[in-house]
């Protein structure tokens, strides 16, 4: 295998981490704080989870602990999209297990949770890890996007586990895998099953937080690396001096990473979907943010700028959300009727004429192109594949046409030229900045702690991240008590619940707070790429959503 | 001006440059080599620049020059597209300068060349300098497409260079403006003009190369940040093992981006324009050739992967040039017909019978959605804009389809989802590399030595680069040495011969010896992000295209 120059220098890299996890198990005391409940609804979660509900959260202090260091069988899986830093997890818990047993052995199940149901794992020795320590990517087992939900699935996954003889299975992954590790914790405990279950916060969408879990991880490295995208952009273009560039972010849910890379880059403008959804905006209001800006820009001869786009604010602006629900209904009702239309023209006077009023306007309000793009992208079942729909691009189309109407009206003089980016795949499967690299390492040792100490339930987490590494705290959180009862495809079901981008908290309020003189003046900030080597001071940066919200807690 | 950690940390970074441009001035001795002739066509150029043609190359030496340490007056233009290091080309010379007599001023005319014909410039301070050092961008002063060709514009040249009494000019900037500079300094020299004019070798596209000129600035950043990010998506694609990623890179003319780009990491695929047209490979080759990677990786359950494909490669295709020029034709002698055209199937009919067979077998074969772009993206001529096809697109639409056949014909069982990327601006403005911060100083300390040499129609230069930078060489070459005769707009001129890929080089025949292996098997590597700081074995990795052409050089 050939690896460059940095990927052997990264082998070489020694996570930092919670100066209590280096302490032989023995020594590792747990504390148990006070039973929990759910975020919300706990009359309807607890009865589902019977026998894991409502546990205490644990922490880890020096102390005398009276474990049983016998040899542990470990698998693991990672589930869905990728992060940096989920082999540097694997990396903490092999380390773990083998530092109190070295006969103790770890798997990994390939392929995501399949590999755990169809039971198509490999034993991750000492040699493989050595071949992922800090690096990013899932490649070491791979990944997947299936759940553990069927009754033939969870059969499958127990015919494993009993096979392998597991004494305990680590879920790294979103929230869906940590509702499912839930779910399999409770069955397994409620049907006399010993294997544990532990989940790890994964996401690079950062909307993983709760109390004591400060950020999901590779929610850092990916910020950085799209940051240092958007100020290479935002310098071209105030070189240039002519493309607004409108950059859409991965992330669909919540917007927190288009607000780290605002609150790092400056952009003229950055949309925040929870902000658009509790202002209920519309489209014209969303464009009149960009075009206002525009106008005021080419005042001062300054015809360029930056656009950021959180992936799925579409889906955010209640118009938006309900004309692609009437499009849905109405191409279901009458597909064969649709499907003999044969213009975009035919296609649109007949839309008109199946949903109301307000939702054609906003239909025909819409440039072609992407309008068509509604009526195209449909999955087998007819419904729009809204992830589909280029959003940068529909935005670029209502900004070009309303600048067109204030240029007639006289009030806009300027030129105006667009250019469209996404990104995301290229943020997903870098080295881990070092702050991922220690925090996921620390998160590994965490589970084997968990794990040795007999839990089962438990989501992994490391807190007091602003502090040094040293002092980070590792604990446990019951699933549970991150739960919620959300609506699943018409079903209300328990689910490890989503944190979206407070808007009474510091990270937005600092941001709104500047986006006026932003939006006009040309601020931008040009963060430069990850830095792994060298000062502290470039090596080892904090998000900034990670230190505004620990300032929040200080200073409440 | 509020400024990122890593861009307050590279303000100190020292820029390392030859030994010998730290002499006083007095000291460098300027040796002259024999007098030199175009790369070909010299009968056509030679009278064409009667004043500067045939000069020498200039070495420099340590020595004693008899020069007039006078305070000069300097001006400057970055032209064209943003290279990252411009700034530090800019430094040099200002320090040079500087050095040689502190009562020396340095101008930057705003918005590229445009400044220089109509006279808008700053003076270029030191407290300027000090903002600008060892960052990316072209920020601090603008840059700018404009020409200086009419007599209109060179009148507008004249003007401000007498006005604000000018020793020199330097153009940084790419085979155009390096073309522009040469005329300019014959015109100055006729005229009468002491002004004397410099060109500096810009552009990410690395296809200003030749003898002792080994790379043009901006390369070598370009290429490490698209590296990184080919390589990120290349872990990503080996962990999720479900997309394969149609990655298209800027560099139209020449595929030296591409080329650098898959020797660091060594993708399935990759196009090289250069080869596309040497072997006259039709659509359908390129195509199959895709697909044979994708059908040979499905065999191995690989059903991922990632082609490079630069941007240009659709005007290397003979049949696609034809068929360009064919509808250009049509649509521009029945562009009225057309236009009452309403759908795409009366279009596509209406071309059928207005082009050759051959090219109308050609464009039915293309996925309907790029056929569609390639009658709509037309220019104010009705000049097909080939820059915006989507050749990502297409190659993903065509290999779909070639897929789709073989799979019915059973030779095919795997699954093939695509996803497509374009890596342009995002490379253009970054903090320069150590290399490119080092190599751009250098070009201004050398573009001063010129300067006080009393040379005009110079190309600085700087070369020996793979020794440690204070063994660099500077030079000074003729411009007129690296013209060739072109038919610009159907007129031969003279112009600076950009530099495709020798596929007799290096680093082709490096790349070509292993392509087989990588298009079948997973043998992606993983650069990582530009480190600043850190051991030299990081910070300093020279470009694969610099080390396997200087590896050439010495042993052919």
């Amino acid at each position: 295998m050939t690896v460059s120059q940095l990927h052997k220098a990264r082998y070489a890299y020694i996570p930092r981490f919670p100066a209590i996890l280096d302490e032989p198990i023995e020594s590792i005391a747990m504390q148990k704080e006070q039973e929990t409940a759910s975020i919300a609804n706990t009359e309807e979660i607890q009865p589902l989870f019977p026998h894991i509900y409502g546990k205490p959260v644990v922490h880890f202090v020096k102390g005398t602990a009276h474990i049983d260091k016998k040899p542990l069988r470990v698998g693991t899986i990672l589930s869905g999209g990728q992060a940096p830093g989920g082999h540097n997890v694997i990396a903490g818990l092999y380390d773990g297990l083998q530092k109190a047993n070295p006969n103790s052995k770890l798997f990994g199940f390939l392929g995501g949770p399949e590999g755990l149901v169809i039971g198509r794992a490999i034993e991750i020795t000492g040699a493989i890890i050595e071949k992922y320590r800090n690096t990013g990517g899932f490649d070491m087992i791979g990944s997947g996007r299936a759940k553990i939900e069927t009754p033939e699935q969870i059969a499958g996954a127990v015919e494993t586990v009993k096979r392998m003889e597991l004494d305990a299975v680590v879920i790294i992954g979103g929230d869906d895998s940590n509702t499912n590790a839930a779910v399999l914790s409770e069955y397994f405990v409620q049907q006399g099953i010993a294997t544990q279950i532990i989940g790890v916060p994964k996401t690079i969408d950062g909307d993983l937080k709760y109390d004591m879990v400060e950020t999901s991880f590779g929610f850092d490295t990916a910020t950085k690396i799209y940051a240092d995208l958007i100020g290479n952009i935002a310098r071209d273009a105030n070189s240039a001096k002519k493309y607004w560039h409108f950059i859409k972010l991965m992330g669909r849910f919540a917007s927190h990473i288009a607000l780290e890379c605002a609150l790092r880059t400056q952009p003229n403008i950055c949309l925040i979907s929870e902000e658009v959804a509790e202002k209920k905006m519309t489209l014209q209001q969303i464009t009149d943010i960009i075009a206002d800006a525009v106008v005021k820009r080419a005042v001062r001869k300054e015809n360029f700028g930056v656009v950021l786009i959180p992936e799925g604010v579409i889906e955010f602006i209640p118009e938006m959300k309900q004309l692609i629900k009437e499009l849905n209904e109405a191409m279901a009702q009458h597909a064969d009727t649709f499907n003999t239309l044969e213009t975009f023209k035919q296609q649109k006077a007949w839309v008109a004429q199946h949903i109301s009023p307000e939702s054609a306007a906003l239909f025909a309000s819409m440039p072609e192109d992407i309008a068509a793009e509604f009526l195209t992208d449909r999955d087998p079942h007819g419904n729009l594949q809204v992830s589909r729909i280029e959003t940068e691009h529909l935005l670029i189309g209502l900004v070009t046409k309303r600048l067109a109407e204030l240029k007639k009206e006289g009030t806009y003089t300027g030129k105006f030229s667009a250019q469209a980016h996404f990104f995301g795949y290229e943020g997903r499967a870098e080295f881990p900045s070092n702050f991922d690299t220690d925090y996921c390492y620390a998160l590994g040792r965490t589970i084997f702690v968990l794990i040795a100490n007999g839990l089962t339930g438990y989501l992994a987490s490391v807190y007091n991240l602003t502090a040094p590494p040293a002092e980070w705290k590792p604990c446990g959180i019951p699933l549970t008590k991150l739960m919620d009862m959300e609506l699943r495809s018409g079903k209300k079901q328990p689910v490890i619940k989503k944190t979206v981008i407070d808007l009474n908290g510091k990270p937005f309020k600092t941001f709104a707070a500047q986006r006026e003189q932003w939006a006009v003046e040309t601020a931008y900030i040009f963060p430069g790429p990850i830095q792994y080597f060298g000062p502290s001071e470039l090596c080892d940066i904090l998000s900034k959503t990670l230190l505004l919200e620990h300032e929040e807690r200080i200073h409440p």
